[in-house]
C-alpha cells in the first residue's frame, strides 16, 4: 500500500512527489489528464528509482492508499479544487484526509473544511512556499486543519519534506484550524510583495539618483547580504544584476518594467482593509505593480510631465549607508504590518496563532527566508506584544535607522523617484507614534454633515456628543 | 392613489418623504415597526400639512399606490433590504418598481436586480448623498437600473427631489444598468474620504509646523474657499474651527482624534485593489482612519519613539501658498484615481458610464460638492481620455502646483508629520509620469524564484522569456 497520494502532476506536484519519495515514502501519483504524457513520462524520467507508482484512474489511485488515506492536492486554486473534492469524496472513508497545498483563498478553505467535516473527512489547507526548487528540496510549509489528525498522521511526513533551518528544525509547524494555514501563506506573500518592492526602490534610487552601474549595485547588495539584510531576495538581486546573456548584455536591462502578479498580495491587502488593519507598505507594493503595468500610459504621461532635474546630488558613501537604514527600517515596518494582520485575524477567527513559531518556519524554504526572522520570534516572546514595531527587539534599530531613512525618503520626494514602500513605511511609523492626529477635525466634519457624533478628550469614551454646528 | 411609497422612516427616509411631498407628490409612508411612535408621530409633527399618508400594515401601504407602483426603500444596507424585498414581492404586480436608496454594496444590487427581473419587477439601486439636510432640501442622486423604466416613471420624481446646480440643472442623472448607481456612490464616498483627509493634513501641518491657532487656520480655509478649492468641505472646516461651546472653548480641540467609518471608503479601496486600479490617495485616507482609531497604541508608541525636533521652520507666507498648491494637486489626483476606478468598472461591467455627467451631478447636494466638478466635466470632453490627470484641463494646474506640492511633502517627511494623502498623491504622480520604473528587477526576481517569465524591451510583447539564473 502507498503511504500517501498526490493529485496533480504540474511542476509543483512533481517536485512534492520527488521530495516525499526521496524521504522513503511510497507515493501514489495521479494526474487528471494525459496519463501517458504526464504521469508515465514523469515516473520514467524523474522517479524511476524511487518508490513512486502512477495510476491511470482515480479509483485505483485511491484504493492503493493505506488507511486512513492521505491525499495531497496540488492543482490550480479555485474551481478545480472543488471539482476534485467532489470526485474524491465518494471514494473515501470516514477518517480519510485531503490536504490542499495550492494557493487557495482561506475562506474557500474554511468552507471546504466545514463541508467535508460533515462527511467525516478531514480537510487541511496547507500553504507551501518556495517555488519549484523549494518544493523539491524542502519548502516552508504552513498547515491548517484538525490538530489531532495533523499530529497523528500528517505532521511527520510534512516535517520530513520541509526545509530545515540552521538549527536543524523543520520549517513546518501546525498553524491552526481550518483556513489558518492558507491565511498565513497569504500574509507571507503580502510581505514578499513589500520585500521585493523595497529592494526595487533601493535599486531605483542607486541607479537614477547616484547613476550607479549594475556591477556597482550588485556589490552593494552583496555587501548588504553579509549584514542584517541577509536574505534570499537580497542574494538573488546581486546575482540578477551581474547576469549577462550570450552577447554580453546585462539581462536586467533587457527586461520590460511591467510587473506581473498572481493575486495573493492583493488578497492580503484587501483583507487588511476589510479588517481595518493599516498595512500601507503591503498595499503600496501591490499598487506599485499596478502602476508599473501601465507602461504605455506612463510613457504618454512622461511627455506631458517631464521630470524636473533636482541639482542636489547626495554624497554617495553616506547615501548608501542611509539607504541600507531605509531598506532595513522599511522591512521591519512591512513585517510589523503583516504580523499585525495575523494578530487581528487570529483574534477574529479564534485561531490561537503562535507568531514566534510562524516566524521560525519562514527562516528557510520560502521566498522571504532570512535569519532576520529569528529576531521576530524573539520579539514575540514579549508578553502581549501589541505590534512588532514597539518590541524591545526592534525599537533600537528603528531609532538608529530613523535619520537616514528619513533622508532617503526626502531625497526620493525631492528627486521625484517613486519609492512608495520606503516612503509609506516611514509615514506609518510617523502616524503610529503620533500621540495626536488631526482626526478630531475629521470627526467634526462627519458630525456636521452626517450627525455621526464624536467622543471628547475630557469625557469617558462611552459618551457620544453631537453639536449643532450651523 | 399615492404617487409613490417610501419604506423606512429613519432620519433619511423622513427627509426624503418631506422632500417629495414638498414637491407636490402624494407619498405613502411606511415603517416596519412602531406605527404609533414612528409613522404617526412623524406625520403629526412634520408632515401634517403635506400630502403624506401613513400606513399601519404593508398590504395597505402597497395597495394605496398608483400602478405601476413605485416604492423607495430607505433602510440599513444589508439583510434588511433582502427581507423587505421578500416581504414586498408577493404584493406587487409585473411592471412595479422598487428603488433601494440606501448605501448598498453594488454586487448586492446586481444580484437583486437580476432576481427581481425574473419576476417582472424592476429594481433600481440608487445612490443618495447629502446626509439628512441634503435628503430634505435636495441631495445628489445616482440612479442605476432599467433605463426605459427610469425615464418613464422614476426620472421626473427623482430629478424634482434632487439638488439644483447653479445652472438650474438637477443633480440627478441616469447612471447605468443594475449596480452602476451604487457603484458610483461608493466611488463618491472614496473620494470624500480623501477630500476629508487632505483637508485634515493641511490643518495638521498648519497647527503642528507653523503653530497657527484655530482662528488663523479658519481664515486660511475661508480664503481658500474663495478660490479654486471652493467647496462644501472647505467651507464647513472654516466653520468648525471657529465654533466654541458655551464655556468659550473651541469644540474642535475637545474632540477625540479617533476617526470612525461606515465602510464605503473601504469598499472603494478594496474594489480598486481587486481590479488592479492604483488608487493610493483613497486607500491611504482609509488607512489613516484606521491608524487614528488606535489612540492607545499611538500613545504608547509615542513614548517609545519621541519625535525628533526639526529646526527648519519654513517661512509662513510661502508655506501657506505651497500648502494650497499641495491640497489642490492632491485633490486633482484623488479625483483622477476615483474616476479611473469608474472608467475601469464601466468597461468591466459594460455600463457605458458618462463621466462628465457624473461630475455634473456632484456639483450640488452631496458631501464633495464643488464648482471644481464642472472642470472635470470639461476634462472628460476630450475623446478617449485615459486619465483625468493628463487632461488638458488639469495639466497646467499640476505643473504649476508641482514645486510647492513637493516642498510640502518634503516638509511633512522631514518634520515627521503624518500626511499620507498629500504624500501618496505626489508619489502616484511621480510613478505615473515615470517612463521607467524598477519593475524589470522585480520581474527578474519572479522569474528566478518562480519561473514566471518576462517580456523584453527589444522584443514584441507577445513573446515571453525565461532565464536559467543560477
Amino acid at each position: 500500500m502507498n503511504d500517501i497520494g498526490l493529485y496533480g502532476l504540474g511542476v509543483m506536484g512533481q517536485s512534492l512527489v520527488l521530495n516525499m519519495a526521496g524521504k522513503g515514502y511510497h507515493v501514489a501519483a495521479f494526474n487528471r489528464f494525459d496519463y501517458e504524457n504526464t504521469t508515465l513520462r514523469f515516473i520514467e524520467n524523474r522517479a524511476s528509482s524511487l518508490p513512486v507508482t502512477g495510476y491511470r484512474n482515480v479509483e485505483e489511485f485511491v484504493s492503493s492508499l493505506a488507511k486512513p488515506r492521505k491525499i495531497i492536492l496540488m492543482v490550480t486554486a479555485g474551481k478545480a479544487v472543488d471539482s476534485i473534492i467532489e470526485e474524491l469524496t465518494p471514494l473515501l472513508d470516514k477518517g480519510d484526509m485531503i490536504a490542499d497545498c495550492g494557493n487557495s483563498y482561506y475562506k474557500d478553505t474554511i468552507r471546504r473544511e466545514s463541508t467535508l467535516k460533515e462527511k467525516g473527512i478531514h480537510f487541511f489547507g496547507i500553504g507551501v512556499s518556495g517555488g519549484e526548487k523549494g518544493a523539491l528540496e524542502g519548502p516552508s510549509i504552513m498547515p491548517g486543519g484538525d490538530k489531532a489528525f495533523y499530529e497523528h498522521y500528517f505532521g511527520r511526513i510534512l516535517e520530513d519534506m520541509a526545509a530545515k533551518a540552521s538549527d536543524g528544525r523543520p520549517c513546518c509547524t501546525y498553524i491552526g484550524p481550518d483556513g489558518a494555514g492558507h491565511y498565513v501563506k497569504m500574509v507571507h506573500n503580502g510581505i514578499e510583495y513589500s520585500d521585493i518592492q523595497n529592494i526595487c526602490e533601493a535599486y531605483f534610487l542607486m541607479k537614477e539618483l547616484l547613476g550607479m552601474n549594475n556591477e556597482e549595485m550588485a556589490d552593494v547588495f552583496a555587501s548588504w547580504n553579509e549584514g542584517r539584510l541577509n536574505s534570499y531576495l537580497i542574494e538573488i538581486t546581486a546575482g540578477i544584476l551581474r547576469k549577462k546573456d550570450d552577447n554580453g548584455n546585462y539581462i536586467v536591462d533587457l527586461i520590460l518594467d511591467e510587473a506581473g502578479q498572481k493575486g495573493t498580495g492583493k488578497w492580503a491587502s484587501m483583507e487588511a482593509l476589510d479588517m481595518g488593519v493599516a498595512a500601507p507598505s503591503i498595499v503600496e507594493s501591490v499598487l506599485a505593480r499596478c502602476l508599473s503595468a501601465m507602461k504605455q500610459k506612463r510613457l504618454s504621461a512622461s511627455a506631458i510631465f517631464p521630470k524636473q532635474t533636482c541639482p542636489d546630488i547626495p554624497e554617495k558613501k553616506q547615501y548608501l549607508k542611509d539607504l541600507e537604514c531605509a531598506v532595513y527600517a522599511s522591512k521591519i515596518i512591512s513585517y510589523a504590518q503583516g504580523f499585525a494582520l495575523m494578530q487581528e485575524a487570529g483574534k477574529e477567527h479564534d485561531w490561537n496563532l503562535d507568531y514566534g513559531k510562524i516566524a521560525m518556519i519562514w527562516r528557510e524554504g520560502c521566498i522571504i527566508r532570512a535569519q532576520f526572522l529569528s529576531r521576530i520570534k524573539d520579539a514575540f516572546e514579549e508578553e502581549n506584544l501589541s505590534n512588532m514595531m514597539v518590541s524591545k527587539e526592534f525599537t533600537e534599530d528603528l531609532k538608529t535607522c530613523e535619520p537616514g531613512w528619513r533622508r532617503i525618503a526626502e531625497s526620493a520626494i525631492s528627486h521625484g523617484i517613486y519609492s512608495p514602500v520606503i516612503v509609506s513605511s516611514l509615514l506609518y511609523f510617523d502616524g503610529y507614534r503620533s500621540p495626536v492626529l488631526p482626526a478630531n477635525l475629521l470627526q467634526a466634519q462627519r458630525d456636521w454633515f452626517g450627525a455621526h457624533t464624536y467622543h471628547r478628550v475630557d469625557r469617558p469614551h462611552e459618551e457620544s456628543f453631537h453639536t449643532k454646528w450651523e
